[in-house]
């Protein structure tokens, strides 16, 4: 069964273009991954500081890759500067 | 561009089984409606109250008409009896 995973960042109202730019980079890595179903950044519609990773993964050992993958390791650390507090990181198995 | 919404309940420990018997009704009836991509329910794989409607509708029109849907109407109001706090909703479009 393939996992879903919903980060969700409050991002500074100054840096929401800066943070789109650097997650971008992120998202197209990412997508190359194998066991990498889905991958994209999402923006609320009524709070454009609300930015949120929506990702599938084939299974949990596909996403725990990802997690130790050059790009991730390089560019998540990054994103925290943008943020007005940590990012919030759910983990989904369908029912 | 369709639009992705993100519904997370904190649901009480002892009322999980229930609330999971609630929203089949509702997941099935809203797979049904026009304009509805995808409608399911997700657990927190370290957090089982924890549990989250993944959306996805073909455009706002589509949300807007499930949200006054007889189902939705019916079986929504009930969900809150079995939460922790009120369900936390984020509608999305992608970049």
């Amino acid at each position: 069964m393939t996992i879903r995973v919903v980060a969700k960042n409050n991002v500074k109202p100054e840096k929401i273009q800066e943070f789109i730019g650097l997650c971008k980079n992120l998202v197209g890595e990412s997508l190359k991954e194998e066991g990498c179903i889905e991958y994209g950044l999402y923006q609320e519609l009524e709070n454009s500081g609300i930015l949120t990773m929506l990702e599938e993964w084939k299974d949990e050992s596909s996403l725990d890759k990802h997690l130790n993958s050059n790009h991730f390791r390089e560019i998540f650390p990054l994103l925290s500067e943008y943020l007005e507090k940590k990012t919030e990181i759910n983990v989904y198995k369908k029912l």
